[in-house]
């Protein structure tokens, strides 16, 4: 999960937090909605959405499979071993791809391919921080992603703090001119991640509005709950004609010790971000089908993304995702009921730098928004599901509750009526594709979230057992599901 | 707190670990006996310790102080922050030292002095290490204290796993010529500590032993009881006439991934340690009393370290143990009643490192170990205190029953009779002073000590406050007391 929170706005990713989903996707999303308005006439005849009592019946069988042991873990454990972190444009990231080309195949999904997706290229090298004055100490720091770098012999300057983005955009222009900028917003802990969309908007748009003011770099406290020296990174984003200066992220200890320096006089730091943009690459979206026995042209789709920020190994973020996704279809694909509709599983690429396999996909696929029932994916941790959301109407008022009530037993309660969250799925969902939310519990998400603790001890089997009998749930009563879940007369 | 685990060997440090007690300090320790030898007179004729009902008064005065804030989290507060990390050697351990003094003097304390202490330099620099194969991945290191250095280019080699140090030694001659040898034992979670003197030997013979099997290098899991990406570091030791190889600490997460990799089959790595033995240094301990009105040459000593490793700021270890021993001194300045005896606070210098502190204590002060009515230490963490352990005799047993009494409503409860632990107060045990032991609950102690996380945010109040009010409260009692600590009959 890369940008702003659930909550905040519709689409969690990058995309939405960096104001580009009018722009990258601008043909795309155009297409979908035309593709939307030619649909209309085939789910203005599809009534409302009905759930068979046979489908109701193997759901119990799927929840209690998933529960038993899901095989989630199991496929954590071997995309964070076998690959490790999944920064595009790495060796790993390519291993990624075979990966999961293979685990698809191996499962027997079908027409399991890769859709290619272009976007800027970025490295990390060494990064290093210190204090230097009053007295010298170590400074645990990560460039943020896009990030130019220092160079290898780094920068030295005063650091400047100002509590929010809005006190860093109040100061006097040229103000900072040579000065290092820290913002030392926390964050919040919330269930929802709420906190987070508060806080990330110092790490997007910090470095363009300290640059404003004549910065030579920025350093953020990192977006995180935790008390570790684990800074968080995490994407940020340059404006067109404002100079491009180094930015990381450090520890929120690292900076608690610079808030009490900073109280008691001057502060100097030294910072080396030894980081960069590189040409474009490209990298692959890996997409594979549950072909539908009746039929199987439409289309229930489960998201999550197989990129990774590359600090830790992209265990809950979204090594699970990946893991729920797979493990679902898998559970499902294993039931003794035939599936009615084609569930496809889209495990996107590129996520974390900008959902550059989001927009892909949805440029490629938003003309044939018309086929997707329903949508959700998975990208904020292992869970437990607490909560089930999907946009009410006419056509879904009564599968959502039957999902509701289907979905008791796991403790999952029913949202307010709302539109559901989505990320990677944001292109499907603008170009009219229902999206139901499986929220996941972000308690502890952001203790972890981008750092280097990101790996697969914070795998819960139970948990992720109960997120994966959830998510197939829902799958899977979607596929075997008449009708629609559009509202009437959907234009 | 630096060697081997409380319960497993009477002194703590790194001293009775490498097996040096019998060496650096001999001249002291023979010293320090026939100094016992000649007070026994004095302390023949003292009778049993009795403790007068106005200490016992005043020490619930003492108590309810300290637990109303003792002042220790500004203690730890002001030196993590202003001095930061304190290795010997560097600047921070000269401004730890002025720190000290300074602090002392503030206080009021009286004769506030340093005393040097010669040791051996070593320097830390940049430490990073990676799989290279089968798949690229950061793997989060830090060298081992006293390791010699890769050099920045550091090396490449395949890794050879053993479960023990046992297992290690048991290896064929020559069977790891050019290998890094990984010795990947997990510590044990207790109370106690005692997980801790289980593992770390393969911390301290760990280098020696792969040496002797032809090992270019040696990586061991941290000795630590976490799950983060935080190594621990930590002295190692070579022997005379084997090899000096390259030592470092994974973190228990980076091992747990080594693990799994080596099931599936061969891992090479790529290990820089820029560190180094630097000449000669001398560091100082710090010394201020607090004179009593009636006995101002009897002493009952409080110690605890000023140095620390240098990954954090020392604020467990041992920043929790200066505290506790500046705020009880300070507590019991501030009672209306006057000390009998003088109150001691030593802050040792270079406890990390292999106890060089109280090395050179010892031998300037165990000839007059006959003062010394009784000693107490704090070195491992920041409490509660849940066990209170003095050695009974027909001297000591009514004092101690009183003591204990007196720690009931801290929630401490009174240990088996034994001889409580020291490191730093060792050399003044070994020549004949009591000890008494004053229980920190290490439950969590050993998630971060020697570790990056070791900084102020790991000082609960409430906690601390608990420990110091059961620190000045023996200290208290011990200086209100007439009479010996020490058998009837002692020689």
């Amino acid at each position: 999960m890369a940008g702003a929170a659930p909550g905040t706005v519709r689409w969690m990713g990058d995309k939405g937090v960096l104001g580009l989903k009018n722009k990258a996707l601008s043909t795309g999303v155009a297409l979908g909605v035309i593709a939307g308005l030619l649909a209309t006439a085939a789910w203005a005849d599809a009534g409302p959405a009905t759930i068979p009592a046979s489908a109701l019946s193997s759901v119990k069988e799927l929840q209690k499979r998933a529960l038993a042991g899901s095989g989630a873990y199991e496929v954590v454990e071997s995309l964070t071993t076998q690959v490790g972190p999944r920064l595009p444009g790495t060796p790993n990231d390519a291993a990624a791809v075979a990966w999961a080309v293979k685990a698809m195949k191996d499962m027997g999904l079908q027409d399991v391919h890769t859709e290619a997706v272009p976007m800027p290229g970025w490295r990390r090298g060494l990064e290093r921080a210190s204090i230097i004055a009053p007295m010298p100490q170590p400074v645990a720091v990560a460039a943020l992603g896009a990030s130019v770098g220092t160079g290898p012999e780094g920068i030295e300057a005063e650091v400047v703090r100002f509590a929010s983005l809005a006190d860093l955009k109040a100061a006097p222009a040229g103000s900072l001119t040579g000065k290092i900028a820290y913002i030392a917003l926390p964050m919040a802990r919330t269930q929802d991640g709420s906190g987070y969309g508060e806080a990330v908007a110092m790490r997007i748009a910090g470095p363009a509005a300290a640059a404003k003011k004549g910065a030579a770099a920025v350093i953020i406290r990192s977006v995180g709950t935790d008390a570790h020296r684990t800074p968080h990174t995490g994407m940020t984003r340059y404006e067109d004609g404002v100079a491009k200066i180094p930015a990381g992220a450090i520890s929120t200890i690292d900076a608690g010790q610079l808030d009490r320096l900073l109280e008691r006089g001057p502060v100097k730091m030294k910072l080396v971000l030894d980081v960069g943009l590189l040409d474009p690459i490209t990298t692959y979206s890996v997409v594979g089908d549950l072909k539908g026995a009746d039929k199987p042209d439409e289309i229930v789709v489960m998201g999550a993304h197989l990129d990774s920020w590359d600090l830790g190994t992209g265990a809950i973020d979204d090594g699970a995702g990946v893991a729920i996704a797979l493990a679902s279809a898998k559970l499902i694909k294993g039931l003794p009921e035939k599936p009615k509709r084609t569930l496809r599983i889209v495990l996107f690429a590129a996520e974390e730098e900008g959902t550059y396999g989001a927009a892909a996909y949805g440029k490629a696929h938003a003309a044939d928004a018309a086929h997707y029932v329903l949508g959700t994916e998975a990208d904020l941790g292992i869970g437990p599901v607490w909560q089930f959301k999907l946009k009410s109407n006419a056509n879904a008022e009564g599968a959502i509750a039957t999902m509701a009530a289907a979905l008791k037993p796991l403790r999952v309660i029913q949202g307010a009526d709302g539109e559901g969250e989505s990320s990677d799925l944001g292109p499907m969902a603008e170009a009219g594709m229902p999206v139901a939310e499986l929220s996941l519990d972000a308690t502890t998400y952001f203790d972890i979230h981008h750092t280097a603790d990101d790996t697969l001890d914070r795998i819960d089997r139970p948990t992720i057992d109960q997120s994966t009998a959830a998510y197939a749930s829902v799958l899977w009563l979607a596929m075997q599901a008449g009708g629609t879940f559009r509202a009437p007369g959907t234009k």
